[in-house]
C-alpha cells in the first residue's frame, strides 16, 4: 500500500474543488438551517467523465437512488448541488419529487440538461425538505459562482464537523499540469462502507468513463470505506469525482503510462479527505490509524483493521490514554479474520506492548504520553504474511454522547 | 416467540444458583481486586449434566478452551469456580497453566476429580493471574461452602456490574417441583454472540445430555446472542448449565410430554438474566428492547433487531430521550437484512412515529416523556410476514465513556 509520503504529486499548500481548471462554486446561507452555509453548487465549464459511489445501506435518499441511475444511463455531469441541514431521506413520494424538483431547478438556473445535475443532502432524516428556501438560494447560487468558491462549497456542506475538509494536488501528464482537488464532509455515522459522509472530488485531467470508475470504485474501497467514527452507516453517502478533461492531457486510462501515478494522486486525495472526516468525528479529540501489518492477504489484514478501529472499548481507551492493548486484541479476535493469535505482536506508537499474543512489560508512561497526542498509531503485526491494510478512525468520548443525545433538538 | 407472561413456570422472589436441590455455593475476596469479592465456588452435591457456551472470538482465554475441551470429553460438570478481577486471557503458556492449576487445586480442596470442575475468569486482559491469593481464596471458599452461599457467589463473579443478576423459577414436571435458577455478570464488552458475559444456570431437573446441549444452544441464541452493550466481543464468554437431577423427575428430553413446559422456564431464566445484564451495561441508565414483528422470516427479524440495538446514534438517541427515529430506520437499513423499506412502521413505546417507512406527525412531549422511562421498547414492523425476534441493549452514556476511558486506572 502506498503511503502519503511515497506519492509523487505536489500537495497544494491550499486548494479545493475549484482549484482544477474550469470548476466555479459558491456556498450560502438558503434558510434550511438556522444560521450556518446550507447549500452548495459546483459547475464545470464543461460537461465532465463522471463516476460515484453510493452507500449501500438499504433505505436511500431520493438523491441517491437518482444521482445513481443518472450516472448509469451516461457517465457524465457538469454540475453538483449540495444541501445541509435535512437528509431528505424516508420522506417517501413526496422526498422524490422534492429531489427532482433539486434537480430541475438547479439545471434551469444553469441552462442545463436535467441529467448533467447531481443532487446531494445531508442532515436530519424524515423531514419533507424545505423547497422555498432551497430554491430560492439555488437562483441566488447560480449567479454567485466563482473559481474562488470553492471554499464556501466547501463550508455549505457541512453538519456537525467542526471545520472543512479540502484538499487539491498536482502532477505533470502529458507534460501538462494536472490538478486534482476534493471537499467532503463527515462526521457521525461514518462507517464502512460509506455514512453520512459526502466527499465530491473535481480534476481537469481527460479520463476515460470506464477507468474513471473502477479507480474511484477501488479507491473508495482503500480510503473512504476504511473510516469509522460510530458503526452507523448512513442513508446519504456519495462520492463523486468529475473529470472535465481541461487540462490537455492525453486521455487516460490504465494502458497510460503514467497511470499509476495518476491513480496514486488521486487516492491521496481520498485518503486526505477520508482522515480528515475519521479526525473530525463526532465529539472526536484525536485522529486513530490502525495499521495491521504481515498478514496472509489485504482481506484479512483490512477485517482486523476495520474491527479494532471500530471498538467502542479500543475508542474510549485511547480518549483515556489508556495502554489497555488487550482491547486491540480483543477486537482482532472477533473481526472474523482468521490467524494465530499467538504470533501477533502490537504497538501503541512506537512502544511495543505485546508480543507472540501476550502482554511485554512496558513502560506506562511513556505509552501515555503518545495516547494524548493528536494522531495515535495503533499497529497490529501478524507475522504471518506480506500483506498491509490501515483504517481510520477517532477516539469516543463524552462529546460524542452529547451531540448525539440531542441532535434534533 | 414465548414472552415471559406466557410462561407458565412460577417464578420465585428471591432465588439463584442455590435453589434448586443439592447447589451450595459461596463468594469471597480473595485479593485479586483490592476490596470487593472475586472469588465464586458453586457445587453440586452429586455429578451433574452438563452443557456449555463460548465466546466466539478468536482469541479465547484458557478457561474457555480448556472448559469446553472437558465437556466435549465428557458432559458432566460438579463445581464451577470462578474469579473475577482478572481474566487470565492473553497470558499465554503461563495463562494456561495457571488455569490448570486453578481447576486442579479446587478440584483437590472438594475430593472431586479435575475434569468434574469448570472454571471461568473475568476482569483486565493480558495479566497474569495472581495465584497465591487465588489458591488460598479456593481453599477458603471450599470449606465456608452453602445453600444460602448463591448471592455470594453471584456478587463475587462482578466487575464493572452495578448490582448482581439472579433468578430462580419452579414448575411441576411428573408431579414434581423443579427448580431452576442462575446468575450472571455482564457488563461491557458485551454483544453477540456472547461478551464479557458469565452466566451459570443450575438445575435439580434430570436432562438428557444432548437434549440439555441442544437447549442450551437454542436457548442462547435467543437471549445471551440477543444483547449488546458496545459491541465488542470478550474473549471469556461462556454459559454453563449444570443439571444435577436431584427433582427426582423422569429424564427429559425432547420426547417428554412436558418437555416445552421445562424449555420455556429455562427461557425465561436465560432471558431474565440476559436483560438484567442489558439493563446493567456500562454506564446504562435504562434497558432498551428492539422487537422487529411481521418479518419474512425470524433470522431477518433478528439481523434488524440487532443492527438497532447496537447502532451508537440509537443509543444516543434514547439516552437523551430523543424521538430521532430516522436512525431506527437508518440501522434497519444497513443491517444487511433484505426487507422494502417502503413498508415499514416504528413505534417509540406506543407512540407511531412512521408508517409506511415515512415520518408521522406525532406527539413529541409524549414520546420524550415514554423516553425518559427506564425501559425503552421500539418496535419496528416489517410488515412483510409473521416473524418476530427481540433485542436487548441499553443507552449510550456520558459514563459509558467514563467507565471505559480508564478500565485499568
Amino acid at each position: 500500500m502506498k503511503t502519503i509520503e511515497k506519492t509523487t504529486c505536489t500537495v497544494l499548500s491550499a486548494g479545493g474543488v475549484t482549484t482544477a481548471q474550469g470548476f466555479k462554486a459558491t456556498g450560502l446561507h438558503s434558510g434550511i438551517k438556522k444560521k450556518r452555509k446550507d447549500l452548495g453548487l459546483l459547475v464545470s465549464a464543461v460537461p465532465a467523465v463522471a463516476a460515484g459511489v453510493f452507500t449501500t445501506n438499504l433505505v436511500r435518499a431520493a438523491c441517491v437512488t437518482q444521482n445513481e441511475a443518472q450516472l448509469l444511463a451516461q457517465p457524465y455531469l457538469q454540475a453538483i448541488v449540495v444541501n445541509s441541514g435535512n437528509a431528505n431521506a424516508c420522506t417517501g413520494v413526496q422526498g422524490d419529487q422534492d429531489a427532482k424538483t433539486m434537480r430541475a431547478e438547479t439545471a434551469k438556473a444553469l441552462g442545463l440538461a436535467d441529467d448533467a445535475v447531481a443532487i446531494a443532502s445531508t442532515g436530519v432524516i424524515g423531514v419533507p425538505l424545505p423547497m422555498a428556501p432551497l430554491l430560492a438560494g439555488i437562483g441566488q447560487a447560480a449567479t454567485t459562482l466563482a473559481q474562488a468558491g470553492g471554499d464556501f462549497f466547501a463550508e455549505a456542506m457541512l453538519t456537525t464537523d467542526t471545520g472543512k475538509k479540502e484538499v487539491a494536488v498536482q502532477l505533470l501528464l502529458d507534460g501538462v499540469t494536472v490538478t486534482i482537488g476534493g471537499a467532503a464532509k463527515g462526521s457521525g455515522m461514518i462507517h464502512p462502507n460509506m455514512a453520512t459522509m459526502l466527499a465530491f472530488v473535481t480534476t481537469d485531467a481527460a479520463v476515460e468513463p470506464a477507468a474513471l470508475k473502477r479507480l474511484l470504485s477501488r479507491t473508495t474501497d482503500q480510503t473512504y470505506n476504511r473510516i469509522t467514527v460510530d458503526g452507523d452507516t448512513s442513508t446519504n453517502d456519495m462520492v463523486l469525482v468529475l473529470a472535465n478533461g481541461m487540462a490537455g492531457n492525453d486521455t487516460l486510462d490504465e494502458t497510460h503510462p503514467q497511470w499509476t501515478e495518476f491513480a496514486d494522486a488521486f487516492r491521496y486525495v481520498s485518503e486526505k479527505l477520508a482522515k480528515d472526516i475519521a479526525r473530525d468525528g463526532e465529539g472526536a479529540t484525536k485522529l486513530l490509524e490502525v495499521v495491521v501489518n504481515s498478514a496472509p492477504t489485504e482481506g484479512i489484514a483490512s477485517v482486523i483493521a476495520k474491527s479494532v478501529i471500530g471498538s467502542s472499548l479500543v475508542k474510549t481507551a485511547v480518549f483515556g490514554a489508556d495502554a489497555n492493548w488487550g482491547r486491540i486484541l480483543a477486537a482482532a479476535g472477533y473481526s472474523g479474520a482468521q490467524f494465530d493469535p499467538n504470533l501477533l505482536d502490537i504497538y501503541i506508537g512506537s512502544v511495543q506492548v505485546a508480543q507472540n499474543g501476550m502482554g511485554l512489560v512496558f513502560d506506562e508512561e511513556t505509552a501515555r504520553e503518545y495516547l494524548l497526542g493528536d494522531h495515535v498509531v495503533l499497529t497490529v503485526n501478524l507475522n504471518q504474511g506480506e500483506e498491509t491494510a490501515s483504517a481510520y478512525g477517532c477516539d469516543l468520548t463524552y462529546d460524542y454522547v452529547r451531540i448525539n443525545a440531542s441532535y434534533r433538538t
